[in-house]
């Protein structure tokens, strides 16, 4: 009797042993994320760059949170909520939703960011003093990120632009070269100030004297619905080049009466990050009478026949290099980035007598640090 | 046999039926909402202001859609999501949510709105031609929201607001007066451009002439976070008032040393919708050495003794109507709003001799197109 008493109790203890040594503790060191909602004590990340989530979900049977590739089950934590803990993340930032029994949202305390076709849920990883060129710095002046709704006839509607002016625009009178910055697929205008952080790696690039100082146009460029299948090959796909007269016919032109530009191709750039780099490379290298600069960031380019794509141009080094006085290409080494391998492409551009110059993110995967990196990297190349 | 048969079968068949009898038609003429991420086929709505909405969430017992203070119960469309159509719904914008076997969440079809203190749901539901005044017309040159950020030494912290800049601004050399533009509780920095629309307000009063051109700046106002309960009074409330010294001692300075404005009182004003209004109150009459003119809509003005409160400014009409050139006060007439009953306070003060003046938003509630009616009628009396 006693024998089964204990056993009982052993039983009915179980449970509660395996969720006591499952239970998550928090260390001393971790602070709330700076994307995490103001009133709320969750998300927050340790000095190991670890994130801990938590959230209340009375009468849920399974609760994951899953971020970087990774689900991870959260745990009872024993007051009606469920916690987790990652592994180390990469520093910077990070899209992640929470699933409950099967149904996927977005965690009610942190602020939500345009990607995965879709406001996502978001966590900035802080690190030590490598990020501080992409946040802001007290020495270096803050320019502006202006939001603009403009009309296009190209496509007979009202479209927004997010516009990035340096902060010596306000009030003077010089006139700035131009770079127009995609983001990627299923993300938008948005992108590179929110997740990417792109006003202040320009502040500070521009303070230290690094960059020239120029404005910055960013656009949703068509591709904030998912991509449909279909030909992903680079002067093949359809996905996206709705942007194409838009850009070319209307923001350029609004852009350039609007602010204070050198409206000419020698002050103009393009750049974009992963399917911003496909769109990069069909809009430049189609109208190379309208810019002389270019960047992709582990840009989507796949299935480029350096013989034959864009009517052939890269079998003529002479009549190229005399137009774009820069192709820059970066890429991370890891997972998607290690597939779309940009050094491979540098080095096939290269072997064409095409300078073609490549950055790579040793360690990162297809994700923001990658891309704040490189367009650090960049931006110091531009308009010199 | 054959009548148990008979049974058994119209047994099974009430629940298609019944299923069958709630389904919701779609009219022809509904169009997917402008506040749908594209991509997306619903949420819609249609002319009679019905909005339709729709969710795959496979294995879900109970789904609900929980907008403008009513919950609809959504149905199994028979393709494996659920749908709702709701009553007609007020023009304008609201919050929404959605509820999974009581799991509040935010629908991913959506664009996300700071409200609610979280990044909420949010459908715009259009109108006629009233609605030109806040939506982008042609003739009228859009001006520009500008984010920025700026160090605040009150709370030794980088802080971010929002800019409204009129079109003349940009490459003219005329200096501008100056307001100060509050949103309301649990909402951000972000709500009076993206829910209120007010860039297209400004600039459309301006192109008309109605108004004089103007400077707008929005900041979070520290009320992000839930009200904590405690004293909300007029003059006891300690909920967001940190804002007080940051919008004193460094937003002021810094708009007045980077933009071109007129930089003394006669030229600055402050309103605020909701908290807003409460914080305005408090700012301006706490200060009449640095504002001027003044606006609440649907205030949250509550416990306002016109005798005692802010050291008694109301008892002397003469040097409060020396110093403040409009006191204007809006409300709805529903709900909310009809507790609020802010014709009530400003009989109040009519009664001290001070002329606040009234703008009823007849049949509206606490909600967006109260608080854009109430702008469009604010503007054109500032300045003047």
């Amino acid at each position: 009797m006693i024998k089964k008493m204990f056993l009982s109790t052993l039983l009915l203890a179980l449970p509660m042993m395996q969720m006591h040594a499952q239970s998550i503790t928090v260390p001393a060191d971790a602070v709330v994320a700076e994307t995490t909602i103001p009133g709320n004590e969750f998300p927050k990340v340790d000095k190991a760059h670890r994130a801990y989530f938590r959230i209340q979900v009375p009468g849920a049977s399974k609760v994951i949170v899953d971020i970087c590739n990774k689900k991870y089950e959260m745990q009872p934590d024993g007051k009606g909520g469920y916690m987790a803990v990652t592994d180390p993340l990469v520093p910077g930032f990070h899209y992640y939703f929470m699933e409950v029994d099967g149904i996927r949202f977005v965690d009610p305390a942190t602020e939500t960011f345009f990607g995965c076709n879709r406001q996502a849920g978001g966590i900035e990883i802080p690190e030590g003093s490598e990020g501080d060129y992409y946040r802001p710095q007290q020495g270096a002046p803050a320019g502006q990120v202006r939001s603009l709704y403009y009309y296009a006839k190209s496509s007979n509607e009202w479209r927004h632009a997010m516009v990035y002016t340096p902060a010596e625009y306000e009030n003077g009178k010089k006139k700035y070269p131009v770079l127009y910055l995609q983001h990627g697929m299923g993300e938008d205008e948005t992108g590179w100030s929110r997740q990417g952080h792109m006003q202040h790696i320009m502040d500070n690039l521009i303070a230290k004297g690094e960059a020239v100082p120029m404005i910055v146009v960013m656009e949703s460029g068509d591709i904030k619905a998912p991509f449909q299948g279909g030909d992903n090959r680079q002067g093949h796909s359809e996905y996206g080049n709705s942007f194409y007269p838009v850009l070319l016919n209307d923001l350029i032109p609004y852009i350039d009466s609007y602010f204070r530009t050198f409206a000419d191709r020698e002050h103009r750039a393009m750049a974009g990050l992963s399917w911003g780099g496909h769109q990069t490379f069909d809009v430049v290298l189609n109208n190379l009478d309208k810019f002389a600069w270019m960047g992709t960031f582990s840009g989507a380019i796949f299935g480029l026949d350096v013989k034959t794509a864009y009517d052939g141009i890269f079998t003529r080094p002479d009549e190229f290099n005399k137009k774009i006085h820069l192709l820059f290409m970066t890429c991370g080494t890891e997972g998607l980035d290690r597939m779309i391998n940009a050094k491979r492409t540098v080095e096939a551009l290269n072997a064409q007598g095409i300078p073609a110059q490549y950055y790579e993110a040793t360690g990162l995967d297809h994700e923001w640090l990658t891309w704040r990196r490189s367009l650090k990297e960049f931006i110091p190349k531009l308009f010199k």
